[in-house]
């Protein structure tokens, strides 16, 4: 089995490494992600500039490719080019920080995903919902999220699929409370900005928005995560709205 | 009416002015633009930088407000912090280019229409075909959008509700074949790159592909905007796949 591994966070990040090593044991593993970070990237790929290529070996000793492009790039150029036969399978993580609720798509985490999955491999997107005052643990996440990937593909997961998977911020010590298959949530987050002047007279605006995972319903990925589950939340690329499509579809239309 | 018009090409293109000529007698018309061009920049935001904006008046004499990010930026900024409230309709385009196919997962000008839906308000993505040999006509395709636009408001537009449409290539002189509502073509098109060495010795490649509206289905964006039709596609937002989702709901999972 041949493994690619991408993330968001780039080449360099904690979270890429932790899943490297969980996942030697299940196959041949490549190594190809952005050379910086490239979060909330969403979906972004590169057409008008180049895609530099370098081979980075991380301070453990683990060799990938590192791609100057965005998360979606580094599929496309894995699996059109650098990767000897097309990967069994596409792992993407893990993301520093949850992509629950509309922040799956903003996620390049997800966004790799799917442009594997575009292709016809099957993905899972990885990540590690981050709290404050609880220290990181990628190790212990990666762990968890390779029992979920067992999981996963125990329940067969065919071409052009992709999953998502939350995992808990937990203390250490502490212990997930679970595991659940979740839908995404699809409220909205408010929007904050704090306008500044610079020194030109321009305004400038921070965005100051924070990310909470708010009371919702019971059975969507922000509550589940908030409530220390791991999840697992199947993910489809069809954007077309089926019951406004077949309502339209049927009423008269004319230039 | 306020009606937000936004755009991935950047606030000078010709598509952007163009369409906004054709707003006019509709509502209130507030421009907020990327200064930059932003295409394929799929549903990226800006959360580490600050987004700078400034007023520009383009040589028709329209002025409109420009920021230095991303298409979804522009709609999240406008919406909390420009406009004096909120939007009651946003409409993104003209683009120069179809967004048909899975580019509607890559275009920053239907991440810019469905950032307005998340947030509650209406939203249209208008894109036109660009074809060799046919030079684009942008005022042309701004009277066949706001037909579009007239009929699809005639249906009912409800709140965080999407709209793609898709202009063809016209000849001088040539209609359009009409109009349909199709959905979403799913198929993944084929990435080329060539590869080069730099100066250095590190290999960099650049995208070759060409996207072509090939045969397919009838009752695609694709086949329908190969055919000389306007295109009208519904979209949404929610990710889940719901039929794996019960699947998988009524399984065994354990951590």
């Amino acid at each position: 089995m041949l493994i690619l591994l991408t993330n968001d966070d780039g080449i360099q990040a904690a979270g890429l490494w932790a899943m490297y090593r969980r996942l030697l044991d299940l196959g041949e593993v490549a190594v190809v992600a952005p050379l910086t970070m490239q979060s909330a990237a969403g979906h972004g790929i590169t057409v008008m500039t180049p895609l530099v290529t370098s081979q980075v070996t991380v301070a453990e000793g683990f060799t990938g490719t590192a791609v100057d492009g965005r998360p979606a790039d580094c599929v496309k150029l894995a699996i059109s080019q650098l990767l000897p036969r097309p990967p069994d399978l596409v792992v993407s993580g893990i993301n520093a920080g949850a992509n629950v609720g509309i922040n799956v798509i903003y996620s390049g985490t997800v966004a790799a995903a799917i442009e594997a999955a575009f292709l016809g491999v099957p993905a899972v997107a990885v990540s590690l919902y981050l709290r404050n005052g609880i220290p990181p643990d990628y190790a212990g996440a990666a762990a968890l999220a390779r029992r979920t990937l067992d999981q996963i593909l125990a329940h067969g997961l065919s071409r052009s699929q992709v999953v998502s998977v939350n995992l808990p911020a937990l203390a250490p010590g502490q212990a997930p409370a679970g595991i659940r298959v979740v839908r995404q949530c699809t409220r909205p987050w408010v929007d904050n900005y704090e306008r500044r002047k610079d020194p030109r007279g321009r305004d400038y605006y921070w965005n100051t928005s924070v990310f909470t995972l708010a009371t919702d319903d019971d059975d969507t990925d922000v509550a589940a995560l908030r409530d220390g589950y791991a999840t697992v939340t199947p993910l489809h690329f069809d954007l077309t709205d089926r019951a406004q499509l077949e309502k339209w579809s049927s009423s008269q239309w004319k230039l």
